[in-house]
Protein backbone atom coordinates (compact mmCIF):
# COMPACT_ATOMS: atom_id res chain seq x y z
CA UNK A 1 0.00 0.00 0.00
CA UNK A 2 1.02 3.54 -1.11
CA UNK A 3 0.14 6.19 1.07
CA UNK A 4 1.17 10.25 -0.45
CA UNK A 5 1.30 13.48 0.63
CA UNK A 6 -0.94 15.07 -2.08
CA UNK A 7 -0.94 18.98 -1.92
CA UNK A 8 -0.76 18.70 1.88
CA UNK A 9 -3.41 16.03 2.73
CA UNK A 10 -2.68 12.44 3.43
CA UNK A 11 -3.86 10.52 0.41
CA UNK A 12 -3.63 6.52 -0.44
CA UNK A 13 -2.61 6.01 -4.30
CA UNK A 14 -4.82 3.68 -5.90
CA UNK A 15 -2.64 3.05 -8.81
CA UNK A 16 -0.21 4.87 -10.88
CA UNK A 17 -2.97 7.76 -11.88
CA UNK A 18 -5.07 7.86 -9.51
CA UNK A 19 -5.90 8.84 -5.02
CA UNK A 20 -7.85 9.07 -2.49
CA UNK A 21 -8.24 11.14 0.04
CA UNK A 22 -7.75 9.83 3.47
CA UNK A 23 -9.44 12.36 6.01
CA UNK A 24 -12.22 11.78 2.98
CA UNK A 25 -12.91 7.84 3.13
CA UNK A 26 -12.16 7.76 6.94
CA UNK A 27 -15.01 10.23 7.56
CA UNK A 28 -12.06 12.54 9.29
CA UNK A 29 -10.87 9.61 11.88
CA UNK A 30 -7.39 9.97 10.23
CA UNK A 31 -5.41 12.96 8.47
CA UNK A 32 -5.75 14.82 6.90
CA UNK A 33 -2.18 15.95 8.49
CA UNK A 34 0.43 12.94 7.22
CA UNK A 35 1.89 12.77 10.01
CA UNK A 36 -1.16 11.94 11.69
CA UNK A 37 -1.78 8.76 10.03
CA UNK A 38 1.60 7.88 11.17
CA UNK A 39 0.54 8.40 15.23
CA UNK A 40 -2.22 5.89 14.71
CA UNK A 41 -0.45 3.67 12.00
CA UNK A 42 -1.82 -0.04 13.80
CA UNK A 43 -5.41 1.48 13.21
CA UNK A 44 -4.40 3.14 10.11
CA UNK A 45 -3.21 0.06 8.36
CA UNK A 46 -6.63 -2.19 9.88
CA UNK A 47 -8.82 0.50 8.80
CA UNK A 48 -7.12 1.01 5.18
CA UNK A 49 -6.78 -3.11 4.41
CA UNK A 50 -10.47 -3.61 5.15
CA UNK A 51 -11.82 0.03 3.97
CA UNK A 52 -14.14 -0.08 0.33
CA UNK A 53 -12.37 3.12 -0.86
CA UNK A 54 -14.51 5.70 -3.12
CA UNK A 55 -13.60 6.39 -6.75
CA UNK A 56 -10.05 7.60 -7.11
CA UNK A 57 -8.80 11.24 -8.28
CA UNK A 58 -6.63 11.73 -11.03
CA UNK A 59 -3.11 12.23 -9.68
CA UNK A 60 -1.23 15.32 -10.38
CA UNK A 61 2.19 14.57 -9.83
CA UNK A 62 3.00 18.09 -9.11
CA UNK A 63 1.16 18.34 -6.18
CA UNK A 64 3.06 15.59 -4.09
CA UNK A 65 5.20 16.82 -1.38
CA UNK A 66 7.32 15.11 0.84
CA UNK A 67 5.44 11.87 2.71
CA UNK A 68 6.05 13.13 5.99
CA UNK A 69 7.44 16.95 5.57
CA UNK A 70 6.88 17.94 9.29
CA UNK A 71 8.59 14.78 11.39
CA UNK A 72 9.86 15.24 14.96
CA UNK A 73 13.06 13.67 14.39
CA UNK A 74 15.29 13.31 11.01
CA UNK A 75 18.52 10.53 11.30
CA UNK A 76 20.55 10.34 8.73
CA UNK A 77 23.55 7.58 8.64
CA UNK A 78 27.09 8.09 7.41
CA UNK A 79 29.02 5.19 6.10
CA UNK A 80 26.35 2.81 6.00
CA UNK A 81 27.29 0.76 2.92
CA UNK A 82 30.81 -0.71 2.83
CA UNK A 83 31.55 0.22 -0.61
CA UNK A 84 30.62 4.11 0.32
CA UNK A 85 33.09 4.20 3.48
CA UNK A 86 35.89 2.64 1.52
CA UNK A 87 35.26 5.61 -1.61
CA UNK A 88 35.45 8.32 0.81
CA UNK A 89 38.44 6.63 2.65
CA UNK A 90 36.72 5.60 5.75
CA UNK A 91 36.92 3.39 8.27
CA UNK A 92 33.71 0.74 8.56
CA UNK A 93 31.95 2.75 11.95
CA UNK A 94 31.30 0.45 14.52
CA UNK A 95 28.14 1.96 15.73
CA UNK A 96 26.04 4.09 13.43
CA UNK A 97 27.47 7.50 12.37
CA UNK A 98 24.48 9.48 13.16
CA UNK A 99 23.58 12.83 11.64
CA UNK A 100 20.35 15.14 11.18
CA UNK A 101 19.16 16.92 8.14
CA UNK A 102 17.00 19.85 9.46
CA UNK A 103 13.45 19.40 8.59
CA UNK A 104 13.27 22.61 6.43
CA UNK A 105 15.37 20.82 3.86
CA UNK A 106 12.55 18.16 3.27
CA UNK A 107 11.20 18.78 -0.47
CA UNK A 108 8.51 16.65 -3.04
CA UNK A 109 9.97 14.20 -5.53
CA UNK A 110 9.15 16.29 -8.46
CA UNK A 111 10.68 18.97 -6.86
CA UNK A 112 13.86 21.03 -8.03
CA UNK A 113 17.33 20.72 -6.40
CA UNK A 114 18.47 24.51 -5.42
CA UNK A 115 22.19 24.10 -5.81
CA UNK A 116 24.62 26.70 -4.03
CA UNK A 117 27.97 27.62 -4.75
CA UNK A 118 30.71 24.54 -4.07
CA UNK A 119 30.35 21.42 -4.56
CA UNK A 120 26.19 19.61 -4.35
CA UNK A 121 26.73 15.92 -4.41
CA UNK A 122 23.96 13.37 -4.80
CA UNK A 123 23.37 10.07 -2.65
CA UNK A 124 20.37 8.07 -3.17
CA UNK A 125 19.05 6.52 0.24
CA UNK A 126 16.44 4.12 1.64
CA UNK A 127 14.13 6.23 4.18
CA UNK A 128 12.61 4.47 6.89
CA UNK A 129 9.83 5.95 8.40
CA UNK A 130 8.89 5.48 12.16
CA UNK A 131 4.86 4.45 12.65
CA UNK A 132 5.37 3.04 16.17
CA UNK A 133 6.79 4.83 19.42
CA UNK A 134 10.35 2.68 19.89
CA UNK A 135 12.78 2.32 23.24
CA UNK A 136 15.12 0.21 23.60
CA UNK A 137 13.60 -2.21 21.00
CA UNK A 138 15.57 -5.51 20.28
CA UNK A 139 16.53 -5.63 16.35
CA UNK A 140 14.16 -8.69 15.93
CA UNK A 141 11.39 -6.26 16.58
CA UNK A 142 13.06 -3.62 14.80
CA UNK A 143 10.85 -3.85 11.51
CA UNK A 144 7.31 -3.55 14.34
CA UNK A 145 7.74 -0.31 14.18
CA UNK A 146 8.66 0.88 10.66
CA UNK A 147 5.19 2.28 9.25
CA UNK A 148 7.09 2.39 5.45
CA UNK A 149 9.93 3.01 3.30
CA UNK A 150 10.19 6.00 0.89
CA UNK A 151 13.11 7.10 -1.57
CA UNK A 152 15.35 10.13 -0.91
CA UNK A 153 18.06 11.64 -1.63
CA UNK A 154 20.72 13.49 0.80
CA UNK A 155 22.04 16.35 -1.17
CA UNK A 156 25.29 17.10 0.39
CA UNK A 157 27.45 20.01 -0.25
CA UNK A 158 30.84 18.80 -0.02
CA UNK A 159 32.92 21.90 0.45
CA UNK A 160 31.33 23.03 3.67
CA UNK A 161 30.68 19.40 4.81
CA UNK A 162 34.65 18.90 5.22
CA UNK A 163 35.22 22.31 6.46
CA UNK A 164 36.30 23.79 10.03
CA UNK A 165 37.66 21.47 13.08
CA UNK A 166 34.54 19.30 13.03
CA UNK A 167 32.84 17.79 10.13
CA UNK A 168 29.68 19.84 9.85
CA UNK A 169 27.07 17.06 7.98
CA UNK A 170 24.20 17.86 9.27
CA UNK A 171 24.29 21.49 8.03
CA UNK A 172 25.83 20.83 4.62
CA UNK A 173 23.28 18.71 3.99
CA UNK A 174 19.95 20.78 4.98
CA UNK A 175 20.19 23.39 2.53
CA UNK A 176 16.53 23.74 0.77
CA UNK A 177 15.56 21.07 -1.33
CA UNK A 178 18.29 19.23 -0.06
CA UNK A 179 16.17 16.25 1.17
CA UNK A 180 13.38 15.23 -1.81
CA UNK A 181 11.76 12.87 -0.51
CA UNK A 182 9.26 10.78 -1.91
CA UNK A 183 7.17 10.11 -4.09
CA UNK A 184 5.30 8.03 -1.46
CA UNK A 185 5.84 5.83 1.84
CA UNK A 186 5.13 2.35 0.97
CA UNK A 187 3.94 0.10 3.58
CA UNK A 188 6.73 -2.11 5.22
CA UNK A 189 4.31 -5.06 5.93
CA UNK A 190 3.27 -5.05 2.21
CA UNK A 191 7.19 -5.50 0.76
CA UNK A 192 7.68 -8.79 0.11
CA UNK A 193 11.47 -8.83 0.43
CA UNK A 194 11.76 -5.47 2.41
CA UNK A 195 15.34 -6.85 3.66
CA UNK A 196 17.12 -6.91 0.01
CA UNK A 197 15.81 -4.00 -1.68
CA UNK A 198 17.67 -2.47 -4.76
CA UNK A 199 18.14 1.48 -4.60
CA UNK A 200 19.84 3.65 -7.60
CA UNK A 201 20.37 7.08 -8.72
CA UNK A 202 21.32 8.45 -12.28
CA UNK A 203 22.71 11.86 -13.30
CA UNK A 204 21.31 12.65 -16.84
CA UNK A 205 19.97 9.17 -17.72
CA UNK A 206 24.02 8.00 -16.61
CA UNK A 207 23.83 5.19 -13.91
CA UNK A 208 25.72 6.49 -10.83
CA UNK A 209 24.76 4.28 -7.92
CA UNK A 210 23.31 0.59 -7.98
CA UNK A 211 22.44 -1.04 -4.46
CA UNK A 212 20.84 -3.18 -2.29
CA UNK A 213 19.70 -3.05 1.12
CA UNK A 214 21.34 -6.40 1.96
CA UNK A 215 24.82 -4.72 1.69
CA UNK A 216 23.69 -1.95 4.63
CA UNK A 217 26.10 -2.44 7.70
CA UNK A 218 23.80 -1.78 10.13
CA UNK A 219 20.27 -2.83 8.42
CA UNK A 220 16.64 -0.91 8.99
CA UNK A 221 15.57 -2.96 11.69
CA UNK A 222 19.15 -2.58 13.43
CA UNK A 223 19.01 0.96 13.07
CA UNK A 224 15.59 1.04 14.76
CA UNK A 225 17.52 -1.02 17.66
CA UNK A 226 20.60 0.79 17.98
CA UNK A 227 18.75 4.46 17.65
CA UNK A 228 15.97 3.80 19.96
CA UNK A 229 18.78 2.28 22.88
CA UNK A 230 19.84 6.13 22.93
CA UNK A 231 16.19 8.11 22.62
CA UNK A 232 13.05 7.19 21.90
CA UNK A 233 11.62 7.11 18.25
CA UNK A 234 8.42 8.16 17.40
CA UNK A 235 5.84 8.32 15.15
CA UNK A 236 6.69 10.25 11.81
CA UNK A 237 10.51 9.69 12.32
CA UNK A 238 12.51 9.65 9.40
CA UNK A 239 15.91 7.51 9.03
CA UNK A 240 18.36 8.38 5.89
CA UNK A 241 19.53 4.53 6.13
CA UNK A 242 22.99 5.79 4.43
CA UNK A 243 24.22 5.46 0.67
CA UNK A 244 25.61 3.09 -1.41
CA UNK A 245 29.03 3.94 -3.29
CA UNK A 246 28.83 6.23 -6.78
CA UNK A 247 28.92 9.42 -5.49
CA UNK A 248 30.23 12.58 -6.88
CA UNK A 249 33.41 13.09 -4.34
CA UNK A 250 34.34 9.81 -4.59
CA UNK A 251 35.19 9.45 -7.95
CA UNK A 252 38.10 10.36 -10.25
CA UNK A 253 37.91 12.71 -11.21
CA UNK A 254 35.35 14.17 -9.00
CA UNK A 255 31.95 15.42 -10.43
CA UNK A 256 29.53 17.46 -8.42
CA UNK A 257 25.98 18.72 -9.65
CA UNK A 258 25.42 21.42 -12.31
CA UNK A 259 22.38 23.31 -12.89
CA UNK A 260 20.00 21.31 -15.34
CA UNK A 261 21.20 18.24 -14.31
CA UNK A 262 18.49 15.34 -13.93
CA UNK A 263 18.74 13.32 -10.98
CA UNK A 264 16.55 10.05 -10.60
CA UNK A 265 16.84 8.01 -7.38
CA UNK A 266 15.02 5.02 -7.16
CA UNK A 267 14.18 1.75 -5.12
CA UNK A 268 12.95 -1.48 -6.17
CA UNK A 269 9.01 -1.77 -5.17
CA UNK A 270 9.24 1.82 -3.80
CA UNK A 271 9.55 4.18 -6.53
CA UNK A 272 11.28 6.87 -7.91
CA UNK A 273 11.66 10.31 -7.86
CA UNK A 274 12.93 12.70 -10.28
CA UNK A 275 14.55 16.22 -9.31
CA UNK A 276 16.08 18.82 -11.98
CA UNK A 277 19.43 20.96 -10.48
CA UNK A 278 18.72 24.61 -10.62
CA UNK A 279 21.05 27.48 -9.83
CA UNK A 280 19.84 29.09 -6.51
CA UNK A 281 19.55 32.91 -7.91
CA UNK A 282 17.39 31.13 -10.37
CA UNK A 283 15.41 28.99 -7.83
CA UNK A 284 12.61 31.77 -7.17
CA UNK A 285 12.14 31.68 -11.09
CA UNK A 286 11.99 28.11 -11.37
CA UNK A 287 8.62 25.93 -11.56
CA UNK A 288 7.92 24.69 -8.14
CA UNK A 289 7.73 20.62 -9.71
CA UNK A 290 9.98 21.15 -12.42
CA UNK A 291 8.98 17.94 -13.83
CA UNK A 292 5.78 17.10 -12.14
CA UNK A 293 4.21 16.21 -15.41
CA UNK A 294 6.65 13.31 -15.56
CA UNK A 295 5.46 9.67 -15.21
CA UNK A 296 5.65 9.19 -12.07
CA UNK A 297 7.22 5.45 -12.14
CA UNK B 1 8.59 39.35 30.71
CA UNK B 2 8.69 35.58 31.08
CA UNK B 3 7.31 33.00 29.09
CA UNK B 4 6.59 29.46 30.80
CA UNK B 5 5.61 25.93 29.94
CA UNK B 6 3.14 24.71 32.88
CA UNK B 7 2.00 21.55 32.97
CA UNK B 8 1.98 21.99 28.93
CA UNK B 9 0.61 25.42 28.88
CA UNK B 10 2.08 28.33 27.68
CA UNK B 11 1.68 30.85 30.32
CA UNK B 12 3.01 34.20 31.68
CA UNK B 13 4.82 34.32 35.41
CA UNK B 14 3.59 36.93 37.28
CA UNK B 15 5.87 37.09 39.65
CA UNK B 16 8.09 34.32 41.55
CA UNK B 17 5.03 32.54 42.73
CA UNK B 18 2.05 33.02 40.37
CA UNK B 19 1.32 32.82 36.42
CA UNK B 20 -1.85 33.53 34.41
CA UNK B 21 -3.03 30.89 31.37
CA UNK B 22 -2.33 32.72 28.13
CA UNK B 23 -4.96 30.93 26.25
CA UNK B 24 -7.69 31.86 29.03
CA UNK B 25 -6.04 35.74 29.35
CA UNK B 26 -6.89 36.05 25.96
CA UNK B 27 -10.06 34.15 25.14
CA UNK B 28 -8.03 31.68 22.83
CA UNK B 29 -6.29 34.24 20.58
CA UNK B 30 -3.08 32.65 22.15
CA UNK B 31 -2.20 29.19 23.13
CA UNK B 32 -2.38 26.98 25.02
CA UNK B 33 0.24 25.18 22.88
CA UNK B 34 3.44 27.09 23.99
CA UNK B 35 4.68 27.05 20.52
CA UNK B 36 1.70 28.07 19.03
CA UNK B 37 2.46 31.20 20.82
CA UNK B 38 5.90 31.87 19.17
CA UNK B 39 4.36 31.39 15.69
CA UNK B 40 2.46 34.46 16.26
CA UNK B 41 4.91 36.29 18.11
CA UNK B 42 4.84 39.87 17.21
CA UNK B 43 1.03 39.74 17.58
CA UNK B 44 1.35 38.37 21.31
CA UNK B 45 3.60 40.67 22.51
CA UNK B 46 1.88 43.49 21.61
CA UNK B 47 -1.40 41.95 23.24
CA UNK B 48 0.75 40.70 26.10
CA UNK B 49 2.12 44.57 26.57
CA UNK B 50 -1.00 45.90 26.83
CA UNK B 51 -3.22 43.14 28.63
CA UNK B 52 -5.20 43.21 32.23
CA UNK B 53 -3.95 40.17 33.13
CA UNK B 54 -6.03 38.08 35.99
CA UNK B 55 -5.63 37.46 39.12
CA UNK B 56 -2.06 34.77 39.21
CA UNK B 57 -2.55 31.24 39.89
CA UNK B 58 -0.23 30.16 42.88
CA UNK B 59 2.92 28.53 40.37
CA UNK B 60 4.16 25.07 41.24
CA UNK B 61 7.51 24.86 40.21
CA UNK B 62 7.28 20.99 39.51
CA UNK B 63 4.77 21.73 36.59
CA UNK B 64 7.08 23.56 34.81
CA UNK B 65 8.34 21.97 31.71
CA UNK B 66 10.61 22.47 29.19
CA UNK B 67 9.17 26.02 27.80
CA UNK B 68 9.42 25.11 23.42
CA UNK B 69 9.06 20.87 23.94
CA UNK B 70 7.91 20.37 19.94
CA UNK B 71 10.23 22.43 18.11
CA UNK B 72 10.61 21.30 14.90
CA UNK B 73 14.56 22.21 14.50
CA UNK B 74 17.54 22.30 17.26
CA UNK B 75 20.86 23.61 16.73
CA UNK B 76 23.61 23.38 18.88
CA UNK B 77 26.87 25.12 18.15
CA UNK B 78 30.25 23.49 19.56
CA UNK B 79 33.16 25.75 20.91
CA UNK B 80 31.36 28.72 20.85
CA UNK B 81 34.01 30.84 23.47
CA UNK B 82 37.58 30.44 23.22
CA UNK B 83 38.27 29.16 26.61
CA UNK B 84 36.09 26.08 25.58
CA UNK B 85 37.45 25.63 22.64
CA UNK B 86 41.10 26.20 24.48
CA UNK B 87 40.04 23.61 27.21
CA UNK B 88 39.02 20.59 24.53
CA UNK B 89 41.74 21.24 22.85
CA UNK B 90 40.01 22.30 19.70
CA UNK B 91 40.68 24.86 17.03
CA UNK B 92 38.45 27.81 17.34
CA UNK B 93 35.93 27.63 14.53
CA UNK B 94 35.99 29.98 11.29
CA UNK B 95 31.92 29.57 10.74
CA UNK B 96 29.72 27.69 13.76
CA UNK B 97 29.96 24.29 14.18
CA UNK B 98 26.44 22.78 14.38
CA UNK B 99 25.20 19.52 15.35
CA UNK B 100 21.71 18.92 16.74
CA UNK B 101 19.80 17.86 20.18
CA UNK B 102 17.10 15.54 19.26
CA UNK B 103 13.92 17.03 20.80
CA UNK B 104 13.28 13.99 22.55
CA UNK B 105 15.99 15.08 25.03
CA UNK B 106 14.24 17.97 26.08
CA UNK B 107 13.20 17.90 29.53
CA UNK B 108 12.09 20.61 32.59
CA UNK B 109 14.13 22.93 34.63
CA UNK B 110 13.22 20.52 37.53
CA UNK B 111 13.38 16.92 36.37
CA UNK B 112 16.19 14.81 37.21
CA UNK B 113 19.37 14.00 35.07
CA UNK B 114 18.99 10.22 33.84
CA UNK B 115 22.48 9.51 33.83
CA UNK B 116 23.85 6.72 31.45
CA UNK B 117 26.68 4.72 32.35
CA UNK B 118 30.45 6.41 30.83
CA UNK B 119 31.17 10.34 31.25
CA UNK B 120 28.47 12.29 32.01
CA UNK B 121 28.88 16.43 31.50
CA UNK B 122 27.96 19.17 32.13
CA UNK B 123 27.57 22.91 29.72
CA UNK B 124 25.42 25.60 30.71
CA UNK B 125 24.23 27.66 27.54
CA UNK B 126 22.30 30.45 26.70
CA UNK B 127 19.21 28.94 24.66
CA UNK B 128 17.95 31.05 22.06
CA UNK B 129 14.06 30.75 20.84
CA UNK B 130 13.46 32.01 16.98
CA UNK B 131 10.35 34.08 17.35
CA UNK B 132 10.23 35.43 13.16
CA UNK B 133 10.80 33.24 10.27
CA UNK B 134 14.45 34.02 9.27
CA UNK B 135 16.28 33.78 6.30
CA UNK B 136 19.28 35.02 4.84
CA UNK B 137 19.06 37.74 7.59
CA UNK B 138 21.93 40.38 7.96
CA UNK B 139 23.56 40.03 12.14
CA UNK B 140 22.26 43.26 12.66
CA UNK B 141 18.77 42.16 12.07
CA UNK B 142 19.33 38.94 13.97
CA UNK B 143 17.50 40.00 17.09
CA UNK B 144 14.63 41.09 14.99
CA UNK B 145 14.39 37.17 15.35
CA UNK B 146 14.65 36.06 18.57
CA UNK B 147 11.60 35.44 20.86
CA UNK B 148 13.50 35.37 23.87
CA UNK B 149 16.16 33.36 25.91
CA UNK B 150 16.34 30.52 28.14
CA UNK B 151 18.96 28.55 30.35
CA UNK B 152 19.88 25.47 28.94
CA UNK B 153 22.24 22.56 30.04
CA UNK B 154 23.91 20.41 27.08
CA UNK B 155 24.36 17.12 29.17
CA UNK B 156 27.20 15.32 26.80
CA UNK B 157 28.12 11.84 27.17
CA UNK B 158 31.88 12.16 26.51
CA UNK B 159 33.02 8.42 25.74
CA UNK B 160 30.49 8.23 22.92
CA UNK B 161 30.79 11.63 21.62
CA UNK B 162 34.47 10.87 20.42
CA UNK B 163 34.27 7.57 19.64
CA UNK B 164 33.98 6.15 15.95
CA UNK B 165 35.61 7.60 13.02
CA UNK B 166 32.97 10.28 13.50
CA UNK B 167 32.73 12.50 16.48
CA UNK B 168 28.98 11.80 17.60
CA UNK B 169 27.83 15.09 18.72
CA UNK B 170 24.37 14.72 18.52
CA UNK B 171 23.58 11.33 19.35
CA UNK B 172 25.93 11.92 22.47
CA UNK B 173 24.09 14.70 23.18
CA UNK B 174 20.30 13.49 22.91
CA UNK B 175 19.91 10.87 25.56
CA UNK B 176 16.39 11.55 27.28
CA UNK B 177 16.96 14.55 29.49
CA UNK B 178 20.21 15.38 28.30
CA UNK B 179 18.27 18.62 27.29
CA UNK B 180 16.94 20.69 30.40
CA UNK B 181 15.52 24.14 29.78
CA UNK B 182 14.11 26.42 31.81
CA UNK B 183 12.43 28.02 33.70
CA UNK B 184 11.00 30.71 31.12
CA UNK B 185 11.86 32.27 28.26
CA UNK B 186 12.63 35.60 28.70
CA UNK B 187 11.47 38.03 26.46
CA UNK B 188 14.57 39.43 24.17
CA UNK B 189 13.12 43.15 23.88
CA UNK B 190 12.74 42.99 27.83
CA UNK B 191 16.44 42.77 28.56
CA UNK B 192 18.20 45.49 29.50
CA UNK B 193 21.73 43.75 28.51
CA UNK B 194 20.96 41.02 25.83
CA UNK B 195 24.55 41.12 24.58
CA UNK B 196 26.71 40.71 27.57
CA UNK B 197 24.47 38.16 30.00
CA UNK B 198 26.43 36.18 32.44
CA UNK B 199 25.94 32.37 32.93
CA UNK B 200 27.20 29.85 35.38
CA UNK B 201 26.95 26.56 36.62
CA UNK B 202 27.43 24.51 39.57
CA UNK B 203 27.81 21.36 40.82
CA UNK B 204 27.00 20.34 44.72
CA UNK B 205 27.20 24.22 45.22
CA UNK B 206 31.01 24.54 43.56
CA UNK B 207 30.58 26.46 41.14
CA UNK B 208 32.36 24.97 37.94
CA UNK B 209 31.82 27.15 35.05
CA UNK B 210 31.08 30.92 34.52
CA UNK B 211 30.98 33.06 31.53
CA UNK B 212 29.39 35.85 29.67
CA UNK B 213 27.99 35.93 26.21
CA UNK B 214 29.97 39.16 25.79
CA UNK B 215 32.65 35.93 24.84
CA UNK B 216 30.48 34.57 22.22
CA UNK B 217 32.65 33.71 19.45
CA UNK B 218 29.57 33.76 17.00
CA UNK B 219 27.10 36.41 19.07
CA UNK B 220 23.28 35.54 18.94
CA UNK B 221 22.45 37.90 15.86
CA UNK B 222 25.37 36.68 14.02
CA UNK B 223 24.39 32.99 14.78
CA UNK B 224 20.58 34.00 13.42
CA UNK B 225 22.64 35.67 10.43
CA UNK B 226 24.93 32.82 9.89
CA UNK B 227 22.37 29.58 10.20
CA UNK B 228 19.79 31.85 8.56
CA UNK B 229 22.10 32.03 5.15
CA UNK B 230 21.89 28.40 4.94
CA UNK B 231 18.44 27.41 5.84
CA UNK B 232 14.98 29.31 7.26
CA UNK B 233 14.68 29.46 11.00
CA UNK B 234 11.07 28.74 11.86
CA UNK B 235 9.57 30.15 15.02
CA UNK B 236 9.78 27.74 18.23
CA UNK B 237 13.25 26.71 16.81
CA UNK B 238 16.00 26.71 19.60
CA UNK B 239 19.69 27.84 19.63
CA UNK B 240 21.72 26.42 22.20
CA UNK B 241 24.54 29.02 21.52
CA UNK B 242 27.61 27.24 23.16
CA UNK B 243 29.00 26.20 26.63
CA UNK B 244 32.01 28.56 28.23
CA UNK B 245 35.10 26.50 30.10
CA UNK B 246 34.89 25.04 32.74
CA UNK B 247 33.08 21.36 31.70
CA UNK B 248 34.29 17.88 33.22
CA UNK B 249 36.49 16.60 30.41
CA UNK B 250 38.46 19.70 30.27
CA UNK B 251 39.72 19.31 33.79
CA UNK B 252 43.08 17.70 35.33
CA UNK B 253 42.06 14.93 36.26
CA UNK B 254 38.29 14.61 34.70
CA UNK B 255 35.79 15.20 36.62
CA UNK B 256 31.92 14.07 35.41
CA UNK B 257 28.26 13.59 36.46
CA UNK B 258 27.29 11.23 39.75
CA UNK B 259 23.92 9.91 41.00
CA UNK B 260 23.37 12.60 43.87
CA UNK B 261 25.10 15.37 42.04
CA UNK B 262 22.83 18.42 41.89
CA UNK B 263 23.23 20.66 38.75
CA UNK B 264 22.24 24.18 39.33
CA UNK B 265 22.46 26.20 35.77
CA UNK B 266 21.60 30.36 35.41
CA UNK B 267 21.45 33.36 33.42
CA UNK B 268 21.64 36.79 34.52
CA UNK B 269 18.69 38.57 34.52
CA UNK B 270 16.80 35.01 33.33
CA UNK B 271 16.65 32.23 35.67
CA UNK B 272 18.13 29.02 37.22
CA UNK B 273 17.55 25.37 36.49
CA UNK B 274 18.10 23.11 39.25
CA UNK B 275 18.47 19.05 38.01
CA UNK B 276 19.51 16.08 40.49
CA UNK B 277 21.30 13.22 38.48
CA UNK B 278 19.68 9.88 39.17
CA UNK B 279 20.87 6.79 37.82
CA UNK B 280 19.55 5.79 34.46
CA UNK B 281 18.20 2.30 36.01
CA UNK B 282 16.25 4.02 38.65
CA UNK B 283 15.19 6.71 36.71
CA UNK B 284 11.59 5.30 36.66
CA UNK B 285 11.58 4.96 40.20
CA UNK B 286 12.90 8.75 40.55
CA UNK B 287 9.99 11.71 41.13
CA UNK B 288 9.59 13.10 37.90
CA UNK B 289 10.83 16.54 39.25
CA UNK B 290 13.47 15.94 42.20
CA UNK B 291 13.79 19.24 43.28
CA UNK B 292 10.55 21.10 42.16
CA UNK B 293 9.41 22.31 45.24
CA UNK B 294 12.61 24.40 45.56
CA UNK B 295 12.72 28.07 45.57
CA UNK B 296 12.96 28.83 41.52
CA UNK B 297 15.22 31.22 41.54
Amino acid sequence: MRIANVDGRASIIVDDSAYVDIAEQSSGRFGPDPRSVLEDWAAFREWSENAELGAGRPLDPALLRAPVDEPRQVFAIGMNYLDHADEIGSEPPQSPSVFTKYLSCLSGPYEPIRLIDGSCDWEVEVVAVVGRHAYQVPAERGWDHVAGLTVGQDISERSRQTAGPMPQFSLAKSFPTFGPIGPWLVAADSLPDRDRLTLGCSVNGEIVQSGSTADLVFSIPELISRLSHTLPLMPGDLIFTGTPAGVGAGRSPQRFLQPGDVVESWVGGIGRMRNVCVAEAGAAAAPVVAAGREPVR
